[in-house]
């Protein structure tokens, strides 16, 4: 599949309410369900949001350029589809700088597995490109989507970044920050949003993102706040005022439509289109048909749970795809595309060998769900114990100092002023005659 | 005529466009149009605008608490129109603090006379009661609205201050803001337009201000924007934290609906609804029905314009209520409602008995046309001219002392922190009990 044209996405965001996959899939923002125990069909939404499917080729071209494999959660399909990654090899081969951009919209004080996957592929992107990131906390949309205050609102954004920060996240290469505070303390980052908001009509976030008329104004302008850190003249301070960085965006596929309408607007605002990197989403417990909900704490395993409460949970939430009994799944073997416990091994456990021979032994029925489960506790155990770790030494100061606009490690020329441009470009005609 | 009930604001935000008043009258902030060689027909419009006529019982009342004459737009009906100015009225009384808050949209680089009427009535509010005014440049508006560049949005603003400064504000008593700069620097205004953004719906903006599906989501989610100065919480530096310092806007008549909407969101927003003082619209020099336009140097008298333009304006443009011949005016008399140079007289010559003279003179045929533009010539030539004095005099470092948000010559007791209110509360349940 190739990449769509600019005037594809252009009538993508014009005619069509894009959250419907088929009768059954809904992916939007706010909303994602589909009837199917295997989860949503994401090959017929790659074909619907315009995107490309990641294929071996690229995975190849990454492990060339970058000289390491890459990331499980790459290889195994879990990030799966992509818009202009070419363009961002090509500048990385060419030692040009890029930037990446994700961001979390702060719904409760504690995160859950599902929310740490984009911040964990974030994390190696980082390591491996050795780039800036910027991460948008959307306090505002959250505020404005739920019953809550500003203040609460505010105080989860600044919580949720303790957990992000302890993802392992390098101080020198990243800035994150709350709309509520960032905004009204960051006038390119808001005349960006006003560039975008002249940009953009009502009768498109209608269509992009199902809008109706009776939802207040402040939803129906937010997709702009959301647009606005794509583009590096957003954060002066670490761009040194340049407006020519691109940017790479990692993040779930149901964002997908803010960044459609960014790359939209983009070159009419003489910016850069954003690439983006999709990944699938994480199953809730109970499968992947129902929701998982930051609310109803048997839905996910949440950074905070202890050892005992992960193990409780998984054993008696995890749905299984294991037979009834012991004789039925000795007979029948366990089915592995099912199977919760099974799927969160594919996210979190490294090992290619391990995982292949779980698949095996599980699906001929040799390997009893149980057993499955206690690998899957030990290593969520792990993880969700050094987060633990990681977050309980974190002190205010530094989760302040992540929040600071401040220049990062990286260093750009400033950039060229319109008259010399200006020059440049009449040497070039002038050349050319 | 009564003031309107909260319920009948609210009907009229929901259900109405309100900015047509009959057949051929149009008035919105972004529209004035009427057919009749009188002007609008504003007894009409307070009827469909549900607010209350400025009655001689409140001019009396005006100057008893104040102690001196009411200024002559006040007089004369050019403010015309009011909410709840016998609330702020009382506060007076009772030496209890309010302020004002009044803006423009900063268009061209240069102001005419109809722009000045709301300032100079402002100055006059400033000066007799004592108070804190705040004046919004809204740039941004004007950005979203036509084919300007933020740049030239922005310089556009600084430059009107500079108009708007030297209408003789006091520095120690004004701020004036543009909302690029402001709401990119001010956490508390940008948390007020999020709250407005929360409690206002697209067809509430529809019905209010006629936006329509194609309309960019800049202009739809604007007028909160508008909305949050008429909050004292917006401006920390001035009100030292407080949210209960009442706001009196004076405003011409086509911003009503701006704050009509903000006065239907305060009480959710608990806090309180502004008053307001409405003014007629200063007419085209080509007559009441024909539109002013900063883009056409022959409808208005600029504040930049020489001593020789004024004079070859009102010769040549000022639609003239007179005779066609000296004989037929003579006879007939000249017609004072339609002839535009008296019209500007009623604006500007502060003597009422030499107002009243040139009156029955002119109607009765006595005084030629030429006679009445001499006298308001010299007026206008004075007038711009003390103007322009004022504009030259002032430094950059002023307007950006004038621009800069702090604490004004006003004190104001910190805020009661929601514990006391509580408390203070307890103790008046249980004294009650």
């Amino acid at each position: 599949m190739t990449e769509p044209t600019q005037q594809m996405e252009d009538v993508s965001i014009k005619d069509e309410k894009m959250d419907k996959v088929d009768e059954d899939d809904v992916v939007n923002p706010w909303e994602v369900a589909t009837s199917s125990a295997t989860g949503v069909d994401y090959d017929k939404l790659i074909k619907r949001f315009g995107s490309t499917k990641i294929d071996d080729a690229l995975l190849q071209r990454i492990e060339k350029v970058t000289g390491k494999p890459v990331h499980h959660l790459l290889r195994r399909g879990k990030f799966f589809s992509q818009r202009d990654m070419h363009i961002i090899l090509d500048l990385y081969e060419q030692k040009k700088p890029f930037y990446l951009y994700t961001g979390r919209g702060p719904s409760s004080d504690s995160m859950h597995m599902g929310h740490l996957i984009p911040f964990i592929f974030t994390k190696w992107l980082q390591d491996t490109f050795d780039v800036p990131l910027v991460i948008q906390l959307t306090d505002d949309e959250k505020y404005l989507w739920k019953d809550l205050t500003l203040e609460q609102a505010n105080h989860m954004a600044f919580e949720n970044a303790k957990d992000i920060i302890a993802c392992g996240f390098d101080i020198e290469k990243t800035f994150i920050f709350s709309d509520l505070d960032f905004i009204s303390n960051s006038p390119a980052f808001y005349r960006n949003m006003c560039r975008v908001q002249k940009l953009v009509t009502y009768n498109q976030v209608k269509g992009i993102f199902g809008f109706g008329d009776s939802d207040c104004i402040g939803k129906i302008s937010f997709p702009a706040i959301q647009a606005s850190p794509s583009f590096s003249s957003s954060f002066p301070e670490i761009f040194n005022g340049r407006s020519d960085i691109p940017c790479l965006i990692p993040c779930a596929i149901d964002q997908d439509p803010y960044f459609r309408m960014t790359r939209d607007v983009a070159p009419r605002m003489n910016c850069l289109k954003p690439a983006l990197i999709h990944s699938t989403f994480f199953p809730a417990l109970q499968g992947a048909q129902t929701k998982m909900s930051a609310s109803d704490p048997t839905s996910s395993i949440f950074v905070t749970d202890s050892d005992k409460q992960i193990k409780d949970k998984i054993n008696k939430y995890a749905f299984s795809g294991g037979g009834a009994t012991v004789e039925e799944h000795k007979e029948k073997g366990g089915n592995c595309d099912v199977d919760v416990s099974f799927q969160y091994l594919t996210f979190f456990m490294e090992d290619d060998d391990r995982l292949e021979e779980i698949r095996k032994t599980y699906t001929s029925g040799e390997l009893l769900t149980g057993f499955l489960k206690k690998e899957l506790v030990e290593i969520l155990q792990k993880l969700v114990g050094e987060h633990r770790q990681r977050r309980a030494s974190l002190t205010d100061d530094v989760v302040k100092q992540f929040m600071t606009p401040r220049k990062l490690k990286f260093d750009y020329p400033p950039p060229t002023p319109p008259s010399e441009k200006k020059k440049k470009k009449k040497q070039k005609n002038s050349k050319a005659v």
